[in-house]
């Protein structure tokens, strides 16, 4: 088994590409290192069964060469920065749309059939059925880069339906855990550590989010691929529990054991596009005999504890 | 009233310049000649509020000086070749998904608040419900056509949230009349004028489509115009009725007494990515009082005298 990852030194696909070694794949990763980190590559670099590529995926002859002999493509690269999509608009159609694109046309040059997508939530907008299945009423947009997962997920269906693709398509909540490097936990742990005494929160706090730890994430990710019967598959992976942003902060202080004056800057969103509550119905991927093993206080803290012991993530952003 | 036509010498976007001009609006038409014809704009460039720029949305400077001064564009331009997209995957991603983006994108940057999007019943795949809602379980796409056109829909919707823009977003079935140049019907004739004793037909002949009329089409558009409450605005735009291909094919032969052998290609798809059955349910229209004036049968039997009186446009294509 070979196969590409890509977004390989990020937060998902770096555990992921540990996962795949562990089981015996042969992984080439690739990553540009924009957000990506070598250091979350340590361990898989020390294996002979991985390649790293550093390259970008609008760059076409490295992505075809990246994707040759592989048969099966995780494709996690992307920009997940949902909050400031609407400063650039051009990055989500360039390094999600156009770059999911270009790595559906590599694997059509090449015999690489099979493609993992990290799709989100985001796609519902501010979805009308709570948990919301896969088959909720056709959405609207709410975020640009909810679209620009969306335009992906689209043209992965096509080349399913007209190129004998296999597709597997994964519709995230937020994911937490070690080598965790951007949203509210990271942003709350890294405030605090900045001022112990203070805690600015975007919106009312009263934004539910559900989180799904990394290692849960990943276990799906490999169930849905052993039960494949071909062509597209769509999971949404979550938890079924979900918790409110000031939920999570109180679980941070208690851990950390602060106590913080919080000052909520109001509203129902954390910025335009902001979705106040994103909970999955997640009963698709439990029919295949997943479930999470971690609940969503315990990867919060899980994640806090990480971030205690690889402080030098904080100090190298913004 | 000034606007933007794009996809202005088309089918479609030449009836609606044709239309905006006789309703008072100032109309700037646009178009890269590719499919469009400068001969569908010979009645509104003898009118002094017609200007014709003829340039490529992919050309962003071009592109920017003629979205200067409107108020709404009329984004009709697309590669609307739905058939052959698997021969060339590219060109539904740049004429319509990334030329989409450039539209929206000059927006921001003028004052052009008001977007009208020609979309397609293609986006809701193989609809599970049938007539099919606007809130149809999210779809499957099933050709880079439909993908490159949610694509579009999802950009526009997330503009709308984002950037406080207007949009219109019509979801069309096939659309018949003067001035069609693609489909059915026109392959229809055309091969009849070849071959009149002999009609090959794709698939089994069984295929249901849902037609409406041009001039119906572009009332539809106005009427959802006239009665807008501001942010994203989603309609189906189709007939009550459906006919089969075959249907279409005795109207036609009826019409020019002919009665040809005909020779089925076979199976319920006329290709890959074909949809044995669009047929959208259009209460949602309906509910602004608007109607379709023309059946299917007599638009079909209308685009065939057009195409009778207008044999160039057979003799130049292919």
């Amino acid at each position: 088994m070979k196969c590409l990852v890509t977004g390989a030194a990020g937060f998902i696909g770096s555990n992921l590409v540990d996962r795949l070694l562990a089981d015996g794949w042969d992984v080439t990763g690739f990553d540009n290192l924009s957000t990506g980190r070598r250091e979350f590559l340590s361990s898989a670099l020390s294996s002979d069964r991985f390649h790293f590529i550093e390259g970008d995926l609008l760059e076409k002859p490295i992505l075809l060469d990246a994707v040759k002999g592989a048969d099966t493509v995780f494709h996690l690269a992307a920009n997940a920065d949902v909050r400031f999509g609407l400063e650039h608009p051009s990055k989500d159609l360039e390094q999600n749309t156009i770059a999911t694109f270009n790595v559906l046309e590599a694997m059509r040059e090449t015999s690489a059939r099979r493609i993992v997508f990290s799709s989100t939530g985001s796609v519902y907008g501010e979805a009308q059925v709570l948990p919301t299945p896969e088959e909720a009423p056709f959405p609207v947009q709410t975020s640009l880069y909810g679209a620009s997962k969306l335009a992906c997920e689209g043209l992965i269906e096509a080349y399913c339906e007209g190129f004998g693709f296999e597709g597997f398509i994964f519709r995230f909540v937020s994911i937490l855990g070690e080598r965790y490097s951007h949203g509210h936990v990271f942003d709350f742990y890294r405030k605090l550590k900045q001022d112990p005494a203070r805690l600015e929160v975007l919106g009312d706090g009263h934004q539910k989010k559900s989180y799904l730890y990394v290692q849960d994430c990943i276990d799906a990710i490999l169930t849905a691929l052993e039960s494949s019967e071909g062509g597209v598959e769509i999971y949404n992976l979550g938890t079924n529990e979900y918790c409110e942003v000031n939920d999570s902060i109180a679980w941070i202080c208690e851990f950390l054991d602060l106590n913080p004056r919080l000052d909520y800057t109001g509203g129902e969103r954390g910025w335009v596009g902001d979705n106040p509550f994103i909970f999955l119905d997640c009963s698709r991927i439990r029919g295949l005999g997943w479930e999470p093993a971690v609940s969503i206080r315990e990867g919060v803290i899980k994640t806090v504890k990480y971030l205690q012991e690889n402080e030098w993530l904080l100090e190298s952003r913004e």
